[in-house]
């Protein structure tokens, strides 16, 4: 078997466990993001201001997951959101499979297999690359492209942009100390995928939070809208 | 044949591959650099400002990878390197056969297989993760680590911060402006791997660049010294 043919027989057998994820988020009628962004580009920082932003009443929950370290699920935990850490050792991504056995092992799943969740975070290995391939059941991918990183990278990353419906460009406080074109970089995602929100954030300022708390709240209702009709 | 075995396989037919590029490398004499980083982490920024700063009289090429565009070749032969760019598709990382198709196709190859070179850089796929299980023939592989991505990063990504002989903290003229504590940072480098280098380097203001390239001076004079005795 050839490496072409065997990642087709990975990501199919991925695709066949996402399927059996995104039916099981439909009946629990959480909203489930997948996070996907490089090394530091902000993940955890963003879903740690998300946890202190949104509405209280809102339930929230995220898998996360690192090559190594439990750090990030820590400081979400101190942020007040339920997170159970995914070590993946050599995994560049995660998959539906990580995914299915985090959501088991969390103490936020219940024994009828439905998710007392409103919101559920997949927060992504730090890897622009890899995880584009991977469906994980997920509503939403939303790619974090922080203003350090450079306004060249949609095109020369180009899978991840075209697939996630949000791109948030984060650490725009840090904007008057680089050179990154906002223009540029959105002319670019949008090329990419002409449907996808383009959102800029710093979590150090407090700048776009509310948009993108306000995103997730309307995502999550349109979701719950669309189930009632189905 | 399950995943374990299959991704064996392909790290054992790389290494092989490695080998012979390896061989191919000590007859010419020409040191190689593996560039290893995020996206973003400043890999073409510091090989355009390295191309300014070694002396004229060394022969410099690059074969560098992506995933999309050739837009980090042309900066280089801007810059006075010749360089050669492998669009990688969906491959998320430099391969051995890449490598070595790369150099096959590159203008500075000559018909009797030596590299008329000095230095030789592969600026690799921007990846923190799967690059660093790959082989490439290289005397060296360097690890660039922003400041911009937080000084946890080397726990959280080890497997390459173990590897790279050479690790670089770039951007530093950003550090008044961000949380990295160089001091940690440099803690985890060196117990993953005692016997790194670590230099802090400022392509914008000019810092860390004599080191920096005064390093690769050294470590070519050292593969020629050694390639004398042997």
């Amino acid at each position: 078997m050839n490496r072409v043919e065997y990642r087709r027989r990975i990501l199919e057998a991925n695709d066949a466990q996402a399927s059996v994820l995104r039916q099981r988020f439909a009946d629990g009628r959480v909203l489930v993001v997948d996070v996907v962004s490089s090394p530091g580009s902000g993940k955890t920082t963003l879903l740690e201001a998300t946890a202190r932003t949104l509405p209280r009443a809102l339930r929230l929950g995220c898998v996360v997951g690192d090559i190594a370290t439990e750090m990030d699920a820590d400081r979400l935990r101190a942020a007040g959101m339920p997170s159970h850490q995914i070590v993946t050792g050599g995994a560049c991504h995660l998959d539906a499979r990580l995914v299915s056995d985090g959501i088991e092992a969390a103490s936020f799943d219940t024994p009828d297999e439905s998710l007392p969740l409103d919101v559920l975070f997949l927060e992504n290995v730090g890897n622009l690359v890899c995880p584009a391939s991977y469906d994980l059941g997920e509503d939403e991918k939303v790619a974090l492209l922080s203003v350090t990183e450079g306004h060249d990278k949609p095109f020369k990353y180009p899978a991840i942009f075209a697939r996630a419906g949000i791109t948030l460009f984060t650490k725009t406080d840090l904007l008057p100390h680089v050179d990154f074109d906002v223009d540029c970089a959105r002319e670019q995602v949008l090329a990419l995928n002409p449907g996808a929100t383009v959102l800029e954030v710093s979590v150090k300022e407090g700048k776009g939070l509310d948009a993108w708390c306000a995103l997730l709240q309307y995502k999550l209702d349109e979701k719950r809208r669309l189930k009632a009709i189905a």
